[in-house]
Formats: C-alpha cells, sequence, structure tokens
C-alpha cells in the first residue's frame, strides 16, 4: 500500500483523492493545502491528516506526493520532493516559464526520482486506442491529424491573467496529444487565432478560437482546433488519417437516448460536459499507470520531457501568432 | 455508515462489494458463502468477517442483508431476514415458484422489512431517462414498446436446467422493463419461441430465441425479441413510440472509435460485451436507491410485488407458448 | 423501346410516369384514366395519348400495361391484359378477397402473360442488400427478423373503409416483405392490435397499431411492429439476427446536417418523410427489373403467387387479431 | 424549351447531358468535341446535333452553352459565347492563370451576358442548409469553419502536370465553399503541405496533403484537410462553429446497411465512392438553377467573380506553401 501526499484539495485535487482512496494499492495519507476548510474536509472525508509542506516532504511514510495545487507552487514542490526522494505525479504544467521549468528538470534527474506529468488525455480509451491501433499498421504510416478541442464556457479573465493565456492553458494538451499520437517532435508550427468569444479575454490581452498547423518530421500533419467555448459541452475528438484510411475517435455523449419528434427532428444528448466527466476514466488509468511507476514496473508514461516539450510548442504557438509565420522548432 | 451482510461471493456478489465499499455510508461488514474459498478472498479484500447466516442474521451491528446467493436460498434468507428485522436487498429472481415467492411476501409484510429485488436495469441511466421523459409528457401517451434484449452467448446447458428456463431466468427483467417503463400491468401476453442456438437447451427443454407480445390496460402494446446469443455482445436496447413520437435507448459500445478503409468500410465497436460491463453504472445507482431506503427517505422502488409479478408474466408466457394463445393475466 | 399503357394518373402513376419516360428502353404510350383532367395533364406532360381501356387494350404497339388505378378494378385489368397478352405490372394489391385473386391468376396463367406485382419495397437497396448478405453467408442462417414500419400520419377514415383495413393495406408490404428476406413461406401467425390514433378508424372497424409474430418452417421468427401514425416521419427499418451476428438497415434521413447546441442537444433530421420520398429509387429500380421482364431477361421477381400469399397472411393477421389465438397457414 | 449546347462529351459532360435531357425546361440540342466518336455516342443517346463551335456559336437556336472541355479551352469558350450572346455555364476553372481569367471576365461584362461558374458544391443540399441555417441565426455568428475534403484516390502523375496543382484543382472547391459558407472574402491564408501519397506528385512538383487556415474579417477562422488520398471513399464534410452551437453536415454514405458481429465490430458502408455519386444531387440543383437563370429570374449564384476569386486564394496559398508565412490577399 502506498501512502500518498497531496498538494492541493481543490476541484482536480478531488478527483485524485477518489481515486488513491479506491485504488487497492493506494491510500490518501495526507493533504496538504494553505486553505486549511478544504484541506480538513477532504482529510476528514478519506481518514487522512493534515500536513505542511516541509512534514510531508520529510514524512519517510510518504511514498509518494501527487501535486494539484495552484500553478506557480509545481516547480517548487517538484524540486523538494525530488529533493526527498519522493515518486512525483504533477499535474500540468510544471510552470509557465520555461527556463524555470528546465532547472527543474535538471533537479529531477540529480535526484533520480521518477516523475509523472499529468497530461491525463494520453489515458482516455479512446485516443490511446488510436495510438495503439496506428502502432499497430491498422492504418498505415500517419499523415494528417485533426484534434477538435472546445470548451463549454470560457473561464472568467481573471484566470486568463494567470493562466499562461489559451496555448500554455488549454492548447498544451492538444499539443501533447498531438506528439502522443504521432510518435515524433514537430519541426514547425503555424497559429491563427481571434477573440471571438468574450472580448474581457481579448482586453486581458489573450485568444480565445484558433486555428494551429503542425508539421513532423516524417511529413505527417495536425491540426487542432480550439474554442473556449462550445456552447453544446466538452468537444473532444480526434481523427488520424494515414496510407490506408482513418482512425476517429469521436465523442462521449451524456446518454444514448433519443428522442425524435415532428417539431423537434432527432435529438441525442450532449456531449459530457466538461472534463470531470469526460476524462473521469482517463484520471484514474492515469492512476493506474502511476501505481505502476510506484511499483518499479515502468517509467513513466509522460514525463518531464513531455511536459516541457508541450510548453516548448506553446511558445513557438504564440510566436506564429505574433508574427503570421511559421516556427520552426 | 451501515453495516452490510452479503450472502453470496460470486459474481454477483462481487460486483455489489465494489459498490458497498465505495459508497461513503456503506461498509461490507460480513460475507456468508458455504463456499469458505470465495468467502475468505472477498472478506479480506474488503476487511470484512466472515459470517454464518445465523450469525449474520443474530447480529445487532448488521442493519442490511444483500442475497445474492444460489437462486434457491433467496426466499428462505429472506424470510429469515425479515424475522431478523433486516432491510433486505435480494438479486432476482425470489424464488421459480410462485406460490412460494407469495408465502415468503406475506413473511416480509408481518415483519414490516423494506424488500428491494434486484432488477438492475431498472437504475441504467438510459432507460429511466425514457421513463422520466415520457412522464414529462415528451411523446404523449405511450402506444407501443420495442424492447430488444440479447445475450452475447448462451450458458451451459446444465445452468439452463436449474434457471428455470429462459422467461424465468432472462425475459423476467425484460418483462419487469416493459411494466416500469409503461407503468401499468399487461392484461395479456403472447409469446413464439425456437430452439436455434445450441441442441443442449432444446434437449433440456427450453427455447433460445423469442418473440414475445404484451398488451396493456391503455391499449399499449410491447414486445420483447430475445436471443441467448448475439454473436456481437450484450444487446440491450429499448424503444418507445407515443402519441407525439419515439423515444430510443440505443446500446453503449466499448469505445467510440472506428477504421474507415477501402478493405472494411466504416468500423465501430462492439457493445459492450455483457451485464458486468453494460449495467456497471446500474449497479451503483440501485445501490444508491437502497441506502436512501436504508436512510428511511423512499420505499423500495422494485419491490417484492414487482418481483412476484414478473414472475407471473414469465409462467402466463410459458402457457401461451405451449398453448398458441394469448393468455389473460 | 416499349410502349407502356398506364392505368390511373394519380399519386403512383405519376411516379411511374416519371420512370417510364426517363428509362432508356421504355416511353409513355398512353394514360387511361376516368377522370379525365388528370389523364390529361400527365399526357400532355410526357407526349403520350390519351385512350380508353378498350383501345388500350386492344392497340397492338401497346407493350404492356402499368395498373396504378383504384384497388378495385385491378383484378379487371390484370384479366383483361392477359387475354389481350400484355405483360403486366399491377401496383399491389390485385385484389381485397382472395377468392377473386386465385380466379385472376388462373386467367394470367391460362394466358401465360408475365405479371408483377408492385411490391415496390422490394427494390429497395437497403431491404435487398440485406437479402443479398444473408444469400451469401454473412449471419449464417437467419433467426429473427425485427421489421419496423410506421406511416408519417394516418388517412382519413374513409379511405380506412375501402382500404380492406390496415393488414391489407399497410402491413401487407410487410408481409411480403417477411417472406422476401427470410426465403421461407410462413407457418403461423399472432397478431395484436390496438386503436390508439384516431378514434374515427376505431368507428370504421380497423385498428391503427399493431405487433404480429410470425414462424417460418426453419423456426426463424420475424415480428411487426406497425403504426398509421410516428410523428417524426415515415419509419422504415430492418433488422435481421442470424446465428453469426445483425444485419440492420437504419432508416434514410431527410440530410446529413446536425446542430449541437445548448438548448436542444445534438439534433438531426428527420427520417424521409413519406413512401415517394423514401421509396424513390426502389421505384425506378423495380422498373429496371419489369424492363428486364419485358426483355424477356427474366421472370418477375414478385409475382402474382407472391400478391396471394400477402394477401392470405393478412386474412390469417385479422383472424389471429379476432380469436386472440395463432393461425396455422 | 431552352437548346443547349453541350462543349465536352467527357465525363463531366455527360452528367450534364443526362440532367440538360430530363430537366422539363432544356434539351440537348448540339454537342460539340474533337473526340467524335465521344460526340457522337452521346448525340445519338440524346437525340442531338453535331455541331463545331463555330455552327454551335453562330446557330440563333442555341439559348446557351454548357462548358465541359479541356481546362485550357474555357476562357476562349466563354469569350466566344459572349461575343454570341448565349447565356453560358462554364465547369471551374475558368483558366489557371489569373490574367488571363481576368481578361475573360471583361469581355463577359462588356457582352453582359450571364455567366454561371459550376462550383458544384454549392449546390449540394447538406451544405447548402448550413448556410441557410447560419443565416437563419441557428448559430449566431459564424467562428470556426473546418472543411474536409479527401479524394478516395490520387489522380494519375501526368494529370498533376496539367492540373495546375492541387490547390488550383482540388482545393479550389473548398476555398469556393469557405467563401460561400462564411459570406465573407477571406483576408489571409496559410498553407502546409506534403508529398506522401504518391512520389510521382512530389516529382511532378505537387503536394498531395494539405492543411490550410484562413481568416476573414470578421475575425471568423476557415481550416481545409486535403488529401488525393482517402482509402475509403469520397470525405466531403463540414462543421461550422458559431457562437450559440456548431451546424455539422456528415458524409453520405453508400447505403444504411450495418453488419454487427463478433470478428468485424459494427460494420457500416463507406462514404459515397467519389464526386459523382456524392455530387448526383448537386449537379441536378445546378442546373436548375441554370434554368432559372435563362428564366431570367435570377442572377447566377456563383459569378465569374467567385471563380476568380477561388484561384487568387489557391495563388496565395501556393506562394504561403513555399514561404512558410501567410499571405495577406
Amino acid at each position: 500500500m502506498y501512502n500518498i501526499a497531496l498538494f492541493g484539495a481543490g476541484r482536480i485535487g478531488q478527483v485524485h483523492a477518489v481515486n488513491i482512496a479506491n485504488h487497492p494499492q493506494s491510500s490518501l495519507y495526507s493533504v496538504i493545502d494553505p486553505y486549511q476548510k478544504g484541506a480538513q474536509a477532504l482529510a476528514t472525508q478519506y481518514g487522512a491528516k493534515i500536513q505542511t509542506t516541509e512534514e510531508a516532504m520529510a514524512d519517510p511514510d510518504v511514498h509518494a506526493v501527487l501535486i494539484a495545487s495552484a500553478t506557480d507552487t509545481h516547480a517548487d514542490l517538484i524540486e523538494q520532493a525530488a529533493l526527498a526522494k519522493k515518486t512525483i505525479f504533477c499535474e500540468k504544467p510544471i510552470h509557465l516559464d520555461i527556463s524555470r521549468v528546465q532547472q527543474c528538470m535538471t533537479v529531477v534527474k540529480e535526484n533520480n526520482v521518477p516523475l509523472l506529468v499529468g497530461f491525463n488525455r494520453r489515458y482516455d480509451p479512446q485516443f490511446r486506442l488510436i495510438r495503439e491501433r496506428l502502432s499497430a499498421g491498422a492504418i498505415g504510416k500517419a499523415e494528417s491529424l485533426v484534434i477538435t478541442s472546445r470548451d463549454p464556457s470560457p473561464p472568467p479573465a481573471e484566470y486568463i491573467k494567470v493562466s499562461g493565456g489559451m496555448f500554455r492553458d488549454m492548447t498544451i494538451h492538444d499539443f501533447d496529444m498531438a506528439r502522443f499520437i504521432i510518435g515524433e517532435d514537430p519541426v514547425s508550427i503555424y497559429a491563427q487565432g481571434s477573440n471571438l468569444v468574450d472580448p474581457a479575454i481579448g482586453q486581458a490581452g489573450d485568444i480565445d478560437t484558433a486555428f494551429i498547423v503542425m508539421k513532423f518530421p516524417s511529413g505527417a500533419m495536425a491540426t487542432i482546433t480550439n474554442s473556449r467555448r462550445s456552447g453544446y459541452g466538452y468537444d473532444q475528438r480526434l481523427e488520424l488519417h494515414g496510407e490506408k484510411g482513418l482512425l476517429k475517435a469521436d465523442n462521449i455523449h451524456e446518454n444514448t437516448v433519443e428522442l425524435w419528434s415532428e417539431e423537434s427532428g432527432c435529438v441525442g444528448a450532449k456531449p459530457e460536459h466538461f472534463f470531470l466527466e469526460r476524462y473521469a476514466q482517463a484520471y484514474r488509468s492515469e492512476w493506474d499507470h502511476f501505481i505502476d511507476v510506484l511499483a518499479g514496473h515502468c517509467e513513466p508514461e509522460c514525463s518531464g520531457y513531455d511536459g516541457e516539450f508541450a510548453l516548448k510548442i506553446a511558445d513557438c504557438a504564440l510566436e506564429s501568432l505574433k508574427t503570421g509565420q511559421e516556427v520552426t522548432l
């Protein structure tokens, strides 16, 4: 049984707490959060302790840390955990500044601790199946990848300001997905964007709608379609075209019930509302993988390098958006 | 926290054990099973005790019993639990002999304990949504109900012999579903069947393929399509036609990935393989309901009366199959 | 080029007129209809003559007759055409009285003329493909056939009175379809029905909603779901389950456009409105087949025997509806 | 009745010949093609004359010309027809060189004859419905347009050489579609491409796989996904995201039949094979529109300006592909 110290008792922390508690090989050992009330509620629910960061890092009974705290604390906590020789699960991103990410990676490397970066979508069974079927030769060589990713509704403008912008906060998942599916690092990127959803986002210096084109060494290409507001739920689709055909992963809808009538036509349910619903299974599978890492059965599939590379792509996308030129990575 | 004594550590018992353990208001207190090894394994996994039937019934710390043991033990255990004033969750069927069911119901009634009969499909979110939308007037009055229910592959012929036959074992779920959706007790039934899947089933005196037509007091009708072998997974669909349109619940497929290619056309995943996968959510929701019953928030939605009525329909279907006449209930 | 005399310039006659005129091997030679204005309009549109029945039958330039006139004239016209040695295409039904049908068949036989009875659905490419794939072994032996057939809205009660009732008028297509797909003549039939759509239909002595179960010599079974009013268009689906899997033909919808939105969910188009739209291709393919018959390349696929048998099933269904017993054919 | 002179008796000419002949207000008057055998076959089939270009242009009985001849003859024939005051239907493109197109437009304008350029996809009922629903406010303002367009298999490399390249030959339809749907002229374009399908295409100096991003004055954006080889039929999809939701047009598949089985999963039919099948209705609707133009009921919806603008976008896309920069129009 692995004892887990959980940093951050917010929305994502709570998702992980359930999975930690329900997994037969892990238990929620302690919760660390400056917001005491949230920490206490979560700790009570799962019979866990309240600890400070220092206590958790120093506690020999803590086998691993799960970092789901505020973004700007990730790098510091990773370094402290690395020094304390804890196995680390860190929510994306490691940091918004790539030089800080690189610094942090050095500490991780020096201390030789496993670090899993939480790009949860890699563990979605649909997307993973596409990756597996590509590897198994179902469509021959990959040629064109089309990623659709739209949030149901935009975050408040205050969040935009601390998020690092749409590319570093939202599209970063799609950048990682493109690398995960194609299995190569892109060589160039072009980004085009607009502020169409909420003027406050534009005033905060960001966009909310984007099309991105990436090219890979093999000649394969990927496009990403993003919007901060779908109006109909969380739109998460992926389509991979190869030399022998197409692999498509469609949305998962809220239910399978349809109403057919004179007035309305044939009406089905919307896609699952947002990531908590859509990626519930992905979060569980991600945790299963981390338990395997803890048990020494494998290396982290999604490493610090992956976290760093996704951020690097985001930075280049931003540069392309500003210059109107494709940027070479 | 409600302590649950679980009778039966087999396949269904294990499904319930997970849900009991994961629910914040219940815990698996004890396991009772004549097969000691199975009981022990399950008890160990969830930190539960091993008890005998007598110990469990006499134990004041046991708040409720979940009966998932062999079919022929259900009625006896229900009666013992009723006398011991335990709240009861019993897997269907109560008994294969309707007079024994009625006897059992009398004991339950005299002891005034809540009894929930486990027609799990009533808790499937898709089918429940159809019931709710019908009640909300989405299609006006119900007119025609079409239930498709096909198992992936037939059980062994030995099971057929102790199962009470297809109508009492398999179709009984569909009989209950028809009553649940239409909200009326049928007035007549006609059944036609064949032995097409496995000759051993015919030699055991049973059929494996059936069409059934039921009529309800309002003039609404239902048809049930059954097969013991689909060849492509667990086919569980429902379609309700009313005066203003149609409500349809489709299968849930294993995933949303499609392969489009020259040789194969457009290929999607099969329906979920069998009931453990297809009704995983239904089992969880059913347990949520039982916790509500235990907490005194509501009466059991699916009572002994429902269990008895479904069996009565099965008996009439069998009579119709033999006589070629529709049978009045 | 085959010259066709068309009896009946109404809705169905007009459908055939287009197909006759557009086919490179046939031309609309003459139109015969007691309603002169309709006959004249159609004749003018296609550059055809107006003839009387006697003129058409006596005219050596008429190679074939297409009978799309009122139902009660079909048998007489068939007999006259047979005596005049014309090749005959007759819309279903031949007659509502089976003894008159048999009489008529005798005349056809004595005169040795080809007679094609217009069960148009046999020529629908979807249903035909199911028949072909069954023959090619795609699902092994046929076991269960499920036919869904719902009209968009009920006909006026006056039509009901002359139609011979739902089974002889509407379900007769489904009876024929069951024989066409299974490839056997049924041995028994059970019918259950209600008057739910329009009280005037009940007052005219008919039903408007029905479930039917048929059994075939091989043990295969079929069920038919009928309603005179769908509320959402013409619902024409077919599903055939066999020992190795399922073949399904879904509705053809008005278009492929979907609207996904917050308020409405995921909305697609309704099924094609009614038979003129849904079976437009079937009517064309049926005419192609008749041209092949005229050219002596093949026998009529859908003969007088098929017309007679479908009516016989309808009569038995009516008897079952009245007696509550399955009727042996 | 309008007499039509058809230039070009090839594949596209034959498509138009059927529609001209079947339309109640037009007839195929003459066929002009340097390949005499093809011209004769088509003329015989529809009872048309054989003419030379000069004869057709000088013939006062010719009301309109349909130009479906080789691409490099389009501009010359348009000019001759304009001088002869014929109404003109010309297949795209007018010419591969934009200055020649502009010259040609001047002649058309001076002679004040209607010119319809055959971007057939504008008449596809699915895509047109999306345009209409956008106009009707179904999704508010347009934000992101996603066009998928993949041919079933690549043309021979010789064709590539005379085609003007993928952007001017194939993508030009998508450029026009983007303008048709969004209802604005784009302000910038970026193109990325690869030669993945056939090395011979690369040796001919062209690409066969492309992603394109366009931006419009309103901030709306469009992306186009192209491949010369799908492997599974003609992939023609369109998805328009707006402030209130999504409008999607899916492929039309060869039929609605599905096979569900153990070995194969759930298998549906491929998309319609290529443009002759997929856009059969679009060609008919396009001809209906041209008859309306001939009758003076409306102006050509798709004019020389549209033909010129689509070519201009193609030229800019080519420049972007070469420079790696987005190009301002």
